[in-house]
């Protein structure tokens, strides 16, 4: 019998770490749609923790060491600054599990759990991140004993909300999922992980950390930063709010949208990617110097070419 | 009896010169919301022409001239760059008409378009324009003889598509409209178009052509340019377009949006308004580089500070 067939009649457990957009959302459709019989949640903000019972995201919100023991696989959906940290500290508690249960008598000590259905052995866990950065937390792992047992994702999904209240069914599905690295996951960890991205109807796409940086610095952190930029721009220049309110045409509201997120997400996802961040931002202030002097010197053919060249994004995205 | 309600007791007929998203979708519900008894079309595209007809955007498409005799409001809905010549040539048409009204015999020559209802005398016509940019087209006619009989308007709603095909009911319901150097057009006409843009369910705002310009940059125009500015690099940096398809989450493909606008319309807008736009991409330019440097300089702190900064916007945009 395979084994992740085995795992998904298994009394799945899944444990979630961040009870936000992420990790709430994934929680909901992982319960609703039959992967997790169970979901464990670990937040450490009271009031969220309490939003997430109230809403009904998760079964129980436990601390952080039961949830490692009691859980078969741990989502790790807190900041990538965070997670770079709680990462190999998971993983050196699966290794720890490990011996105790190598330990003559285990069992016998701890026999409701021993015998507990879904309650995998502590060398069939999984641990996964979802964040936006991929190098960091792959490079803090690299050499870890338990390098196997950790399977690096990315969930192309999100809002600009954050917090259990926003948390949604339905938010991943038709969109892509990165895996970092995958060739250094166990063939069996990866399945799974494949299977519980599969019930969230996410596009499985492949490649290694560092391509995945550069690539979402290129699309995705720089479309955060313009936004940004944008917002700084509007409210320094524009004093009265009542125009602002006035004047957003849902051009602004959208091309803005991305300025509500908070910083306990953005900050380390810039930092930690530097370079390609820093490298992005370099092309776009050459492309807006571009488009400057066209402006500058009423050179609409040069404003038509660029336009042209930018309304090519029109085949790319629908 | 009031005047503007004896006009909407009229068989009221307007006049729509271009049929495109803005002139489409007014054409929809003027007509469906009663405000209009006949909706006549303007369109130079054989095509859009053709389409606008077979949709039931307009009753009937009419040459420009028959257009101008015939309506009681005619809407130039053109880019600014021809609607800036548009509009002194219709008040120009108006004077001419209005002198063969007044012609002794003039209604013996055409006794049918004399009694026709709602076919106002020449000199109740009213012209407006629906531009992004105020302050030229203002400037076009402020010595016209017949000035009054110009309302210079701005609906504050749009898409990133344009064309008849891109026409909608509904589009600028609970928008704002901004009426520019409203206290130049004649009391009564002023009266009219606010009750076409009651029909259209748009909120009135009130300001003069270069305030409207100066602030529409600060907010409108520089959106559209920022996500210009984002299509460029993307596509510049990422050659991959499978990347940029499986990299743009939500997040990318709001910022991005507006860059499917056309070089019709934004071409004649950014050189027309030519001051504040640049003046304010130098801002978002400074804004840029501030952002730039925090995240050079791993200036977590600065870089927190500058997204709370921009999180205002949370605010005043829902």
């Amino acid at each position: 019998m395979d084994k992740d067939l085995k795992m998904s009649n298994m009394h799945t457990t899944v444990g979630i770490i961040g009870l936000g957009l992420i990790g709430g959302s994934m929680a909901i459709d992982l319960k609703r749609r039959g992967f997790a019989q169970t979901v464990l949640g670990v937040e450490k903000d009271p009031v969220s923790a309490q939003a997430a019972l109230t809403i009904g995201l998760v079964d129980r919100v436990v601390p952080y060491e039961e949830c490692i023991e009691k859980a078969d696989i741990i989502v790790v959906a807190v900041p990538v600054g965070v997670a770079v940290k709680l990462v190999p500290d998971i993983l050196d508690r699966f290794a720890t599990l490990s011996e105790a249960e190598a330990l003559p008598g285990a069992s016998l000590r701890d026999p409701v759990r021993a015998n507990a259905p879904g309650s995998a052995s502590a060398s069939d866990k999984i641990v996964i991140d979802v964040c936006s950065t991929k190098t960091q937390i792959c490079h803090a792992v690299k050499y870890h004993p338990r390098r196997k047992q950790f399977v690096g994702t990315h969930p192309m999904a999100g809002t600009e909300y954050s917090g259990p209240w926003a948390a949604q069914p339905g938010l991943f599905d038709g969109r892509a999922c990165i895996f970092a690295d995958s060739e250094e996951s166990a063939p069996q960890a990866l399945k799974t992980i494949e299977g519980l991205y599969a019930t969230l109807n996410m596009r499985p796409v492949y490649m290694n950390a560092e391509q995945h940086d550069v690539h979402t610095a290129y699309v995705s952190h720089i479309s955060q930063v313009t936004s940004y930029a944008l917002a700084l721009t509007v409210l320094d220049k524009e004093k009265d709010e009542k125009h602002i309110f006035d004047l957003a045409s849902g051009g602004f509201a959208s091309t803005v949208r991305l300025a509500k997120s908070n910083a306990d997400m953005w900050v380390p996802i810039l930092t930690q990617n530097h370079d390609n961040v820093l490298h992005v931002i370099d092309t776009y202030i050459e492309k807006m110097q571009e488009i400057r002097d066209a402006v500058s010197t009423y050179d609409e053919d040069k404003l038509r070419e660029l336009i042209a060249e930018a309304n090519r994004i029109k085949r790319i995205l629908r």
